[in-house]
């Protein structure tokens, strides 16, 4: 019913199942995942009103597994992609494989999917930093990146009457670097990756 | 052979063989697409010291296709995600589906996959703003802002035995650059995703 693939590695659908309604792939060496796709693949449709919670588990240094809420599937929206890469020093959350015994392996980390009621997907908030980031959030980032640059610099500014004797030290005269930021904000606009260039 | 996924929507498994080396899957209503997946199904691998190259065709204003290539996927990397959002505006590049006479529909694109020699995939240079953005490319854009940033301010740097009496202008301190890019690396070290806050 479903499948499950790292981003660079071979695409995995044959997951344990290890509740009538609980679905587990391992993912042997985690460390060096960055994304990973869940998805349906069409044979089977989730019963009406129904859908899959998905979770990343992986053991953290005492071996304790660590279970943690990606996000969703449903027949509307058939596949997720997920950013592993921001959550192993998170914190775990509350997931529906507690009961169950799944063997720990250090390096092996798991992808568990529960079919459950959608009404109950909707009261669950997945961890933020599974989220892809998309091109409107690598905009933001590099709007704020240059916010956050320009008004450090600027709370450091001083005149020349408020200075102390500084030798070694060079300075920026403060409208240069408002020059630069309104330069490098409309160049931003224009191509949000003119820098790669 | 090969699967192709739009993160969100159902896994499509079955492509038009356009000739003996080159498949197409068709994407509709493109323009909502922010992230595929391209993937070899495990079925069967590329032959010896063969691979995949992996483009995306869209029709433009006028309708003609324009194709980019979007990466690779060969036996060692058997998938791949690319990022589709930021490719509208692209200008095409060479492809080897030029002969072929496909059908354009303006809402559907097309991800074409053309098994190549490994050798002949190492020469070519996929579009830069498929790539996934994680958090390799947001310290790679914060390092070249601060590049940036520093080229163009530092010509205009001053110490204090430089300075031309100017009591009206405030100066910034050039170490206060340093200053925030240590912060930075710190915070994005700990959370890659502090900025959203």
């Amino acid at each position: 019913m479903f499948g499950c693939l790292v981003a660079g590695r071979l695409v995995q659908a044959a997951p344990q199942q290890v509740a009538e309604d609980k679905f587990v792939f391992d993912i042997p060496d985690y460390e060096s995942i960055n994304h990973v796709v869940v998805f349906m693949l069409g044979t089977m449709p989730f019963p009406e009103g129904m859908g899959g919670s998905v979770y990343f588990c992986y053991p953290d240094q005492s071996g304790m597994a660590v279970w943690q809420l990606l996000g969703f599937v449903t027949n509307e929206k058939p596949s997720a992609i997920f950013k592993i890469s921001g959550l192993k020093s998170g914190k775990g959350s509350q997931h529906p494989f507690g009961a169950m015994n799944l063997p720990q392996t250090p390096t092996v980390a798991q992808i568990g999917i529960s079919v459950e009621l959608l009404e109950n997907l909707a009261q669950q908030t997945p961890v933020a930093s599974a989220a892809v980031s998309s091109v409107d959030s690598f905009t933001e980032f590099t709007q704020k990146m240059l916010d956050n640059f320009y008004n450090f610099a600027s709370s450091f500014a001083v005149t020349q009457a408020q200075m102390t004797p500084n030798p070694s030290e060079a300075f920026i005269p403060a409208n240069v670097v408002l020059k630069w930021y309104e330069n490098f904000q409309r160049r931003l606009t224009q191509n949000p990756l003119f820098w790669k260039t």
